[in-house]
């Protein structure tokens, strides 16, 4: 393909080889039903004149794009500005830049975006998707299954135990909130308070329910809805110490929400973890490193989270080229393991 | 489009119609050289068997996807890592979504890979593409040219002298600089040090350049080759203070640079602005608030940036419902004006 000289068109090759436009689309597109004269015709028509098929024109026929489409189904601005977005999407990038897929990330402004992306999604531009942060009540799991297009999601999905066929990956959210509460009572810790995550995701829900799990009898009280903010952690530390000046310990949903909470801790002259001690969620470098004090955390692997997410989605659309194990089966989901990780808040 | 009943097919309403697919695709894609009785069967096929032309096909034909591609030259661990392209992206989403066109974010992991990012924009998933963040010797530029895609740049191209038709967004950098270093002289300063930007790129060659245009005769040890990252800042700051202890000001090519700068006078025990006072360029907030002193920078509206390139590429595809003043003339390029912040630290 050259500057100077007009590409040969369809048309070109159709009248030299004196066939049907039609004809010429089917042989140069690998379809059946011309008859191998014909078809010869075709080819060598399409070798003198040096046509090269139209990249959308094949791939409407091959279905095939080496693009799979990333959605987070946050607004942009989230996206940016929590790095747990960034990370995941370095997992992803790096997988689907092995196998030579472009990574193609559709932004919104908000929900009720949506819609367009689903329409993106189904009107052939990428081979799957990848869709994490899903919130409750979020249209879009049942927009991108009538789009028909193959999906590993982020997260558990809210409506997965009703629906076959739903991969996805995810933390064991609920095993380490226990881990992160079993800690706490184990310095000695007795009023533990708990600021959630966005209780509109399952990710946020799972570690509610494990921090319950271990503080079966907990006042409820020390339970404050946050939303993975520092904002919100901030503004949860501040209603917890309010209702509950006696607390001597606080899970936080994540490490964002951990930040805000010590800032007010601080503010408040708490001394963390002498008189409060804190555990965070993620373990997001370098933010878990540089609070005052030093984050201990529950860490997961977010990085890895993205790459297997790739990994299943290309794995299920058969791109891989991997090894004999994952012959024979679709692609199920995977939770990962979670690891106390610590420091001198807790 | 519902999921129960199974999505009549081009075939069915070509059985009904009694014509070919070839002729359902022409009338359903509004193409010519159909008969109007023909036209009018194939239309009551289509109303009678509730048909829904396959969104593929349909933008094969109509060329159009309401969708914009945009690429940064950059990796995406840079994307994320510098909050100056969220800004950018910020501006270009909310105007693509003011007028329903889907953002499309073409993600890599270095310049190997620009390549396939071409073949994505050819392959017809996109109406138009928005670039920013090119280097000297990218081959992105003539890959995009060759893909035939409507193309609006962010930052002026180096080739753009030599070309016609190149439409960019960009800021006047070289007055910027000007600008600032006039500020740091009417401050008395006179030896005046630079750290400029990846000098690959046009930005901060222009900022050199406007550097030069005040400091004719600077000591060429004065200026030391940086890369817009706070790293860089750290290292040619301290390699400036090692050439030449007596300078008593910087003038960095962006806040992350000074924000790097600020760090190693402080550990090297120079006040700011007492000793040396220091000028960034962006003012990247809350960066250039934070520092310490909070910074003098020059202003460039980088979401404005983003805003105006979308406009002016979608004024270019003609999907805007624009006043009269756009009527009649393809999109020129546009270079923003800058001011000077004044804060602490010059």
């Amino acid at each position: 393909m050259t500057e100077t000289v007009p590409r040969p068109t369809l048309e070109a090759v159709a009248a030299r080889a004196g066939v049907s436009r039609a004809t010429v689309s089917r042989v140069v597109n690998g379809a059946d039903g011309v008859r191998e004269p014909l078809a010869e015709r075709v080819r060598r028509a399409v070798e003198e004149l040096g046509y090269v098929p139209n990249q959308a024109a094949r791939s409407l026929v091959t279905k095939r794009h080496d693009a799979i489409a990333v959605v987070v189904a946050e607004p942009e601005t989230r996206v940016f500005a929590d790095p747990f977005f960034a990370r995941q999407l370095r997992g992803i990038s790096k997988e689907l830049t092995a196998h030579d897929n472009q990574l193609v990330l559709l932004l919104t402004e908000g929900r009720d975006d949506h819609a367009r992306v689903a329409r993106y999604l189904a009107g052939g531009h990428v081979d799957g998707a990848l869709v994490f942060s899903l919130h409750l009540d979020d249209p879009l799991p049942e927009l991108i299954q009538r789009a028909g297009v193959p999906t590993v999601f982020g997260g558990r999905p809210d409506w997965s135990g009703g629906k076959n066929g739903v991969v996805y990956v995810d933390s064991d959210n609920r095993g380490g909130a226990r881990d992160a509460v079993r800690h706490l009572l184990g310095l000695g810790r007795s009023r533990v308070a708990h600021i959630t995550g966005a209780l509109d995701q399952t990710s946020a829900v799972d570690r509610l329910d494990g921090f319950r799990d271990v503080m079966v009898d907990a006042d409820p009280r020390l339970v404050v809805e946050g939303d993975f903010t520092p904002a919100a952690g901030e503004r949860a530390m501040r209603e917890l110490l309010d209702r509950c000046p006696g607390l001597d310990a606080v899970f936080a949903a994540n490490d964002l929400t951990a930040a805000g909470a010590l800032r007010v801790l601080r503010e408040h002259g708490r001394r963390v973890p002498d008189d409060v001690a804190v555990v965070g969620f993620d373990d997001m470098l370098p933010i878990a490193e540089q609070t005052d004090p030093p984050l201990t955390t529950v860490r997961q692997d977010i990085e890895e989270m993205g790459r297997l997410m790739a990994r299943l989605l290309l794995r299920g659309l058969d791109r891989t080229a991997d090894a004999p194990e994952n012959v024979g089966g679709t692609p199920s989901s995977v939770i990962l393991p979670t690891t106390l990780v610590r420091r001198a808040s807790a």
